[in-house]
């Protein structure tokens, strides 16, 4: 799974009708240490998630197993926020 | 979900009987402020997308559950036409 | 889906038995010019494509949904031949 | 499947209710010599692995064909941890 | 699907239980004149290639469509031996 950052929101009204309901919040990859290094994407948001938290991102057909996402055309879904992540025993991130 | 330019059309007439009546565009990858970054690719439209606008598309296997491309061979749809991307508090686009 | 051109064919003898019959060619990505841009790889051919020719290929599990490759473990169909692109407004390619 | 390199962990307390219980690990891309060569991701762990081990990972829905992943949203999936990696007829890596 | 040599092989004894009995080599892409192009990655095989051998790789789910593949966790299949390939006309690859 990818670790990003939720950096923003999207908004459309014309779409698939599968699609509604779905909160669609903008991200970018980032590292272990918090660093945004990936072109920006949407993803589909199912725990809640807010601008500027480090979350998981499930991509391809796992993006559609949960329940917020089950048989709708999304291929990316925040199914997670990020607390801490640690890396050659050292803390390299902690939510604040 | 990528973000997306619908920058063109493609016709296709000897095709897998599966694509009949399927509307075929060309998209290329766009930034949240609709710069062009991709490379152009085809994808199938859901939503009755028109040239010049900036869209949502699912690819891989979620790229067929939409009503028109459920069971066919077809990797990329556009599922939604976007009208406002918001990023780092500022309004980076809106659809004219 | 990807544009590509047919660049040539592949023989393999030794194959997995779901892959008799089938007919594999080389492929490489092109642009709405018809430009080369990407590295030769494999396509099952769905449609009767020949050598120069540009079309359409669906990857993925997308690449299963046709008649000739269903439940084979082929990972890239081409299921369309291109007639025409249009990008911008300006016709950028004609099969000849 | 990525031969990875297990760098760290990940903590989540507010996820999909499908993840609980799983252990997600972080992990790089290694080469068959055990140089780290890609970005840090996470993975779910089937087979009980540890920091600094060299294992295989499996992504896409492949990645939810153990029984520790089935029907979860995680698409990449740790399932066999390297002892022993030849290239070339060399030795290029063996587990300490 | 990808044009790749195999290079080596891998051990796994620790692994999931539904990896038992695959052999698991080391491949790296290749062009079409057998020039090795891309990193090194594990693949299952389901034809009896070696060492040396230009090889067919299906990735994805379609990796999963083999009789020796078939529920299991792995991304990527050899399912055929290469003996020729042919680009633009001339014969670029064939088989010792």
């Amino acid at each position: 799974m990818l670790i990003a950052r939720v950096v923003g929101t999207a908004v459309s009204t014309i779409k698939d009708e599968k699609l509604s309901g779905l909160k669609l919040l903008i991200v970018r990859e980032a590292t272990h240490t918090n660093e945004l290094v990936g072109k920006p994407f949407v993803a589909a948001d199912s725990v809640g998630a807010g601008v500027g938290e480090l979350v998981l991102i499930a991509q391809g057909s796992s993006a559609r197993q949960t329940d917020k996402t089950k048989d709708r055309p999304v291929d990316a879904v925040i199914m997670g926020i990020l607390d801490e992540l640690e890396v050659d025993g050292e803390l390299t991130f902690r939510k604040s």
